[in-house]
């Protein structure tokens, strides 16, 4: 007998997605036509103008916790079709927006919408996704409930947005620095909020009990701390040419990130604020932080974390398969290139 | 005997502002506190910074329908309160949102929210504005129903400002200039569908049969119509001590309201079409329109909009007290300074 082997995250992605994208193109097409080709170009099934494109739309992370969620209940994937179709354009919806308040200019190495479009139409185009998701779960079957707990995820979704904004205002050193707690805070909002809404949806729909919904909705939460905490690890260590971002590029645009925030909280941390607030040299930054346990911290709390969600998977009886793939799919998240 | 006095719109706001004020500030008070201070600069609640204030923060239309749909069904006003909250919440959050869209620097004679904070910081007001909606409609009884009520009108709404935008980039003249009854169906979404959501919302948590809810959303679109049609007229003819907008400021905008519209239905409109691409004499064209009938269209557009509304109110029973105050409102709003 041989041992099983693990599923592959990215397979379990992909299953997912053929699984969800009828229903999300379906969605999108009830929009205005106009407003339709935005989202379309954000999901890259087209081009500006609306000729076909298969570009990059993101790896689907959402649908599939969606669909897992459901599997892990006990119930067919398919169930969980209008929660992950809700996720998936709640979080095309923030990315549209957050990218005009970040001023980003390219994702997934096309224009923003924003860029492409104008920053009026963006907006426009983001309320669109926002009340399909609202209107795709209100005609689900679970119905109140499942729109309940995707309100709460959007209330945190502001909440941790606002709080990555207020950051950027804040000073490097002094009672006011940005403390690693709020930081964790802000990541569980802005990103494990829907992650853990997601799964917990997902569970919903597949009709388990609300225990179950409560564990995988933490879980995802966790996740999403690991997650973001492993991205500012590649934002500062990240090889180019996987991650598409410069070297150095969050220490340059002067982020506040996990790393970053975790070294300042070191009594020898010094001149690392002057070389921050100076942002005169990220090479000698990125050392300084490495130096001063930044990087080992940020490796450390992504492990905590996906360990923490690991034990809220562990809390309440789930189909064994569908963890499983659950798991690989964490691992395919967080461990990524580190 | 003597006839009875109708009730008084301005009357009917306020009682309805009243009733509805301690909710909504208490669901503004659930979001970021940075965020809800924006939201309550955009009610008029405080100034930058968060001194408190008692500015013009709109008249509560939309509150007052859903309490008067609510008392129209025979139940007291306050079962409304989560429908009343939710739509003035979409409301701000939709002029929060067009404010950026529309580049518009002042509402109400203050600065816009994205002027006053920044577009970044605006556009995330009314994300949180938006999710705060859904989630008190979320929670109140009627659930499912009314969120189905709400999400159709942001649908609605999303539609119009589309169509709204757009017909900025259509000609004057030709197969491609925009038509009077496009303009119609935009502004039955951009205006008429809230309006409409209000008073169904209304009488939908009131108690009242589908055929209710239906005939008050139909009286409510049929309002708006009419609504924007006199703001257009205004905007022509108004006078700018009671408007507060320059003489002829949206024929200086070049923006193709319903009079200008009617007027190049004229086969006649050669001379207007002309000054309006050149946008020269903003006056020889208020004088061009009158002459071909565009004013006059209007004023009829506008009639006819509210019988329709009033005849959707005589279609179903309806509580007599609440509808002549439904009526008082609709005389209030479509009557102004004509």
């Amino acid at each position: 007998m041989s041992a099983p082997v693990p599923p592959d995250g990215r397979h379990v992605l992909d299953r997912c997605r053929a699984l969800v994208r009828p229903a999300l193109r379906e969605a999108v097409g009830r929009t205005h036509p106009w407003v339709g080709e935005m989202a379309a170009y954000s999901f890259g099934w087209c081009e500006v103008g609306g000729a076909p494109a298969d570009a990059c739309g993101g790896k689907g992370v959402r649908q599939a916790l969606a669909v897992l969620g459901a599997e892990a209940a006990g119930a067919k994937g398919s169930v969980a079709v209008p929660g992950a179709v809700a996720v998936e354009l709640v979080h095309a919806f923030s990315l549209l927006h957050d990218d005009i308040m970040d001023g980003d200019a390219t994702r997934r190495r096309r224009p923003t919408v924003w860029k492409a479009y104008g920053t009026g139409p963006a907006v426009l185009a983001g309320d669109a996704l926002f009340a399909l998701a609202v209107e795709t779960l209100a005609e689900a079957p679970a119905g109140p409930r499942a729109v309940r707990l995707l309100s709460q995820a959007l209330q945190d979704l502001v909440r941790g947005q606002a709080d990555d904004l207020l950051f950027a205002t804040r000073p490097w050193r002094g009672a006011e620095r940005v403390r690693p707690r709020e930081y964790r805070r802000m990541a569980e909002h802005k990103t494990g909020a829907l992650l853990g809404c997601a799964a917990a949806l997902g569970a919903l729909l597949g009709g388990a009990p609300a225990t179950t919904v409560s564990a995988l909705d933490r879980a995802g939460r966790h996740l999403g701390i690991a997650f973001q905490v492993v991205d500012d690890l590649l934002g500062i260590w990240g090889d180019p040419a996987v991650t598409g971002k410069p070297v150095h590029g969050d220490l340059r645009e002067r982020k506040k990130t996990y790393p970053v925030l975790a070294a300042l909280d070191s009594p020898a941390a010094g001149h690392l604020c002057a070389l921050l607030e100076s942002a005169a040299d990220p090479d000698a930054a990125a050392g300084l932080i490495e130096e001063l346990g930044g990087r080992s911290a940020g490796l450390a709390e992504a492990r905590r974390q996906v360990r923490a969600a690991d034990a809220a998977l562990s809390e309440v009886p789930l189909r064994a398969g569908a963890v499983a793939e659950l798991r690989s799919l964490l691992d395919f998240l967080v461990r990524r290139d580190l």
